[in-house]
């Protein structure tokens, strides 16, 4: 069941899955063995037809009047997600935000184990970061394989980018996540994700613009 | 000129933006004097219908045959943005994420300067951080109105952020840039952004499943 289902999912549905993943497992710990649609809807916010098309896609089946099961609707998600089995991940720049990514404590209940830290730093290697020993950076593509490590997390410098995208392609990465602002060159197998806070930022801003109303 | 295309700028769009405007200041810092929407859109691998519809959206004309003079391109994308003036920021949660956000030094560019930071913990407040000094979150609210501070950037844990928030309207806080995964609930007439990493990695690890084959 879903296989069709699953590549229709847009992107919109998508980012949305994990926002009802959460409140859903905030329900289920406070006791609620059913969820329905329209709750779901009112608590995120959302239009209610919304929320229904995005859960029907995981191939959950709800019960009249009751909602979905609880377990039953958070496996599904989970399921769609890719989530159920988590995925090793290596990440690869010790800056800033690579710490900060390698602090956040949220990845593994999204699906994804970052579980080596790279850097070319001689005063960052060797380094112990949230409990992850910083490698040297030449020593990732051969772990990658070795490991068969899929997701690429990538936080160096904009310059270095696309150098450490290609020993992550060539180590057998076949997903990369792109923290920096660089557009990244990689052969068509290789899922590129960015993320981009100059966008967010252009969205906020530009909304801040027209609510103040000092056009020209 | 463009008030009433400004509102119709979608979320899409806006986020395009940014992309241009990066490419375009680095074509211009190579000495080239016109951009074209089809050399825009080769460099990007977007449509160059997509990138001729939000140049043009921007309000800035090119000439026949030659492009946009460059100067007038990045411009008009500044002004669109409302990044010809920087807004201030006050940054609260000064744990890794925002710490990494204080060291990033892109957001200048971006039409945003992280003016103060706060925290509540008394370890923390009185550290430097790049340069700034972490202040008492008690006294954020009415350092947001002395300071007209428009743009609130919101790194708590989750468990804090609607308090924190609720302290942001009340020192006349317009936009919120929320990095935590809680809900906000606020007054109309203040925005929200919310950052995502989960919706993010959601994206990423359906593609990866679809593309692995391994459905169940």
């Amino acid at each position: 069941m879903g296989q069709l289902e699953r590549k229709t999912a847009g992107v919109p549905t998508l980012k949305r899955l994990p926002l009802y993943l959460r409140l859903l497992r905030q329900m289920k710990e406070k006791g609620e063995e059913y969820a329905s649609g329209t709750v779901v809807a009112k608590e995120l916010s959302l239009d209610p037809i919304v929320v229904r098309k995005d859960l029907a896609i995981t191939g959950a089946v709800g019960r009249p009047r009751l909602g979905f099961p609880m377990d039953e609707i958070i496996e599904a998600i989970e399921e769609f997600l890719g989530w159920s089995n988590t995925s090793d991940a290596f990440l690869v720049g010790v800056g800033n935000l690579g710490r900060a990514l390698l602090g956040y404590t949220g990845f593994e209940q999204h699906g994804m184990r970052i579980v080596a830290a790279f850097d070319s730093d001689p005063e960052i290697i060797g380094q112990t970061i949230h409990g992850r020993e910083v490698l040297n950076i030449e020593d990732m593509p051969k772990m990658a394989k070795r490991l068969h490590v899929q997701i690429g997390v990538l936080t160096v410098t904009a310059s270095k980018a696309q150098k450490v995208a290609d020993a992550m392609v060539q180590g057998g990465i076949r997903a990369i996540w792109n923290f920096t602002p660089t557009t990244l060159v990689v052969p068509d197998h290789v899922i590129l994700q960015r993320e981009e806070l100059a966008s967010s930022l252009a969205v906020l801003s530009h909304r801040l613009l027209l609510q103040t109303g000092h056009e020209t």
